[in-house]
């Protein structure tokens, strides 16, 4: 399993979650990760309608700002949300965002 | 008084928050208006380290997301936080980004 550079806990800044979240397609993949837990990037850009290097640049925006955790399987790449990190910095921010995308939380 | 165009409360869309918020200077501006309420565009641009003119292109990014109302009383502009609308749009969210930000709520 390869991780790719991701941004420690508390290096995660607010200014640069929120504008990672401020893109439709990235709001959507979010979305859908909250709903369905990990996924490989192929089923989480499944529909997007942006192309696959589209979505690539949008995981990358997400990991980069401490929102979506990466690895890679053999040929496989995995994404998740990270919530428990997420939670732990900022207290109450993203369910509070996952609602206002009516998402149960 | 002169209004400026602002979007109705149910046009608010979520990702223009987020993206109004992902801005440091923009951010700043909101803290100011929730600790000190209404402000002359002005004192809000005090010390921000940017030119007039950039202060006002972020006034009207925010306004134009529905963070912010402006209005013109003869030759001031005042601005002032829509928390009312946002929190009517979107419960919770303001506050946890404040949260977030260090702002008491």
């Amino acid at each position: 399993m390869r991780l790719l550079p991701h941004p420690a806990t508390e290096d995660i800044q607010l200014t640069e979650v929120l504008r990672a979240l401020s893109d439709p397609v990235r709001m959507e993949i979010v979305i859908r990760l909250a709903l369905r837990g990990e996924m490989t990037c192929t089923s989480a850009g499944d529909d997007l309608g942006v192309h696959k290097s589209t979505a690539s640049h949008h995981y990358r925006a997400l990991r980069e700002a401490g929102v979506i955790m990466s690895k890679q399987e053999g040929r496989l790449k995995y994404i998740s949300l990270r919530r428990t990190d997420l939670d732990a910095r900022f207290p109450g921010l993203l369910d509070s965002i996952l609602s206002a995308a009516h998402v149960p939380v």
